[in-house]
């Protein structure tokens, strides 16, 4: 089995890189704080000291990292891989980042004769300790092929989206706004409810059990209809960042995403109500008080 | 087994009429073209030649009819069948019609001693046919158990939401919305992708077969990637009429619905420019116009 | 000098109708609450019992009512002016009224030999008082002619729209949507002002004395800046009934406005707030709490 | 009278540097392209070769440049003048720049015992050839002081915004935010009424000389009602520019801003379909075709 490095052993990157080890693979891992590395290297993973020892000269590296500057900073800051895993090397990025960074880095690799594997994943981590998790990919068809067993081994599915080094991170983030535009709209729709008398919990289960019986709506609709603030699956901050990207998308390639645009206010405002840190969900509140409701 | 009215045999409601007669029930049809009901009549249904024909005093009867002014007019119109159904009937109305009349209709059964159950159906004509609606219904308790029997015949599930009048009808245009707000979704997703020079048929394909995999983006994920304008499924002035069903109702309860009104907007844009014969997805030709591609 | 009718004796309509006996007019008035046509009385106007009797056959009768329903009450109501005013009368609408009950009344009229001019006024009851209304006409040519003395009467200027019955309204509801959205506007910048630390009252006091030295601005803008809760110059039910006005006559034009769906939104959640009897600027207070401010 | 560096030759730079010659002030000028001095020079204005050069220590120096990263290539770049300019001088910047850059230069001359002034200007050419510009002015109250004459030779008003670095650029930003919804809410306006019968011109006329009689409106009103193509007073990229530096501002801040973003969505609709290089106002034309009016 080939030895791939693995950078990024946060929530979701440390049960995607146990599932590189359980399926045979070689892993060597890095991760700012190391401490999170252990049970890892309890089940045999290599421990790096710094991003470039990840690396082996043609070899795959997977980044599961926070944002584009985390990216950045890991494969072509000081310590940076990028450089070491060198020509006929694949860079597997499975963040959410910008198509833009995506391409950049893309650009930086094939002039050195590497390669630029966009793969970013859909799922919370428990899908992600399952092997449960949806994997977007684009990028240069040979190297998607060589890296489709360390796809495989982390999720219950691999989409293709073409060669464009930005493409995949254009599908995450799309997809990041239509969950976000389901919260808002079940929002809506249990508000109208609510102040006209029926009860949210019915509507959220009607729905999420009949016409949109599916993961984004089962997942959401209960915590639209009642707020619960000690689950945070997804930071209201984060969500703000994705939106960004996807407007910041959409503005480079001249489309309006007017949903967008009302989702990227409303998460400002929840913000701004100081609910930074709550699960985005927790928009579901603002649309309640914008109709005169307490909470 | 119990005698049923049944009022509007269109596209929805001719196989709802047809269910009930499988079912079992006595069934006495009217529909102002009366060639509508010959298929029903070779299978036993009674014709009524005016609406109040099919009522038996204190029996049931069921209307689907086109909107708030046609169920008004076989109601209490000249040859209205409410008069007649009289003390201890119940009326069902099945129809996508406003709260408002459902409150006032509910009002008048009220003061008779009779019934007004509400109980739109999600669902198109296969669906109705196949006794595959899902029903969402809501009046006086008594009468809801009564007309059980019925409702199952011509679904797959029924919601209960409520003792009051309008709540259903309430749900129901709140559905719709929902619908609505997946293909304005969908087609900003769609077209962000696509001028990032992604396949908008591949993007629907992954969201409708993973995290979306419910009816409603199955239904409309494909013609939102690709319009097929011989497709006529929901009409858009008919979703221009919903659209403002659910904002009257917000209003009246003092609900802003921002993405109603977004929806609004573009359903009136698509009219104004001429597509208000075709699916309400056709939207979708409207989003990618705006992002300056031509169709 | 002509006779004239008028009927509507309120915050508005008294003095109008004081500035026609100013003129010279010799003025019939009619007021649900004859009490408020004391004084009118007192400067030589005639007190009318029921509409009908403020017109003469073929005369002039001005209306200043609160609304659609009251307007079609005074002309076709079963004590209402219209029959009476008869061929070659001319009715002059000066209230905020949708254009399609315009267009109706200027059917109504043309059948009958008689006239409708829509003639909208813009101001306040200072500016009524001061005969420095704006007034927008339409209508047939000649009627306009005719009364055009009496539109000169209680304003400062008078703008022909043209013949169509209903232009005047669409101007009028299109002029408050303008006024409304200053608000809104205003509300937005010095708030996106006040969390960066600047002086709200700095920000209105730069805008309304340099490029937006108008008085519309000169008007809301201290007001947007510092909310006073006593003052009420407009209620914000009423701002939400003519923006559902311009909205409907732009749904049947097939025009979207969302600035005016915006607006909308806007107005229906200070409602839903439990401001609906306060001034509609009161809406700069709903845009600050959406930022997170208290108020 | 003091001497003034002058950096920025452009549209606005050349006209306002004249200014400051005729009113008297030694001023030593820098532009990219030396050419546009000429005129300048030729009046006594002394030409640089570098930023650096403009500056005297301790002097004053203006800055007119296009956007953020001229701003920081002419004051810290590699031959930037604010190293010299260094402690007791005083940077006059009146471009149209971000809040966050004003703060981080204002840190970095206080770091040196030098001051930083936004002092942004609304304004066209003729207004900067006329001395009529407005300005609005924030940075410490010393130094506001002393510039106080160069501002006043280049405008027929100053306004104080305080002491905070950005406080001008967000006024500044926000006034922009403001023009450009009375592009949008006039457009819809005309729109609404160009589908009633009504005359787009006579529209115009009518509000800019009544209500909204004051600059913005009357610079705008006719080529919203008629675009002329070959009318570029501000172009549609810097307006996008322009509305994404207010809603970056806003988000900082977390202040909601609907109609900025919905103006956003215009702009980059007005790109998508090719109106980049056109003045802002054609955002008329985007939404005359949203209504389905042909252009």
């Amino acid at each position: 089995m080939e030895q791939v490095g693995f950078i990024g052993l946060g929530l979701m990157g440390e049960p995607m890189a146990q599932n590189l080890l359980k399926a045979g693979f070689a892993v060597t891992v890095y991760n700012r704080t190391p401490g999170k590395a252990k049970a890892l290297v309890d089940k045999g993973a290599k421990l790096a000291s710094r991003p470039e020892e990840v690396a082996a000269p043609g070899g795959i590296v997977v980044t599961m990292v926070a944002d584009d500057h985390a990216l950045e900073e890991v494969t072509l800051g000081p310590s940076g891989f990028a450089e070491r895993l060198g020509k006929g090397g694949v860079h597997v990025c499975t963040s959410t980042v910008s198509p833009d960074i995506a391409r950049r880095l893309s650009g930086w690799y094939a002039q050195r004769g590497g390669h630029y594997v966009a793969a970013p994943v859909f799922g919370r981590p428990p899908a992600a300790a399952a092997a449960k998790l949806w994997i977007v990919c684009s990028g240069p068809q040979a190297a998607k092929q060589r890296v489709q067993p360390v796809l495989n081994a982390m999720s219950q599915g691999v989409f293709d989206f073409g060669e464009g080094a930005g493409n995949a991170n254009v599908v995450k983030v799309a997809g990041n706004f239509l969950i976000c535009s389901v919260i808002e709209c079940l929002s809506e729709a249990f508000t109208v409810g609510e102040k006209n008398g029926i009860d949210r919990m019915a509507m959220a289960k009607f729905f999420s059990t009949t016409n949109f019986n599916c993961p984004v709506y089962q997942n959401y609709a209960a915590g639209v209809a009642e707020f619960d603030p000690t689950h945070v699956g997804f930071l209201m901050t984060l969500g703000l960042k994705d939106i960004n990207l996807v407007l910041d998308a959409a503005e480079k390639a001249a489309v309006p995403m007017p949903v967008a645009s009302l989702l990227r206010d409303r998460l400002v405002s929840a913000i701004g109500k100081g609910r930074g840190a709550l699960d985005w969900s927790a928009i579901s509140l603002n649309v309640a008080e914008d109709a005169g409701l307490r909470r």
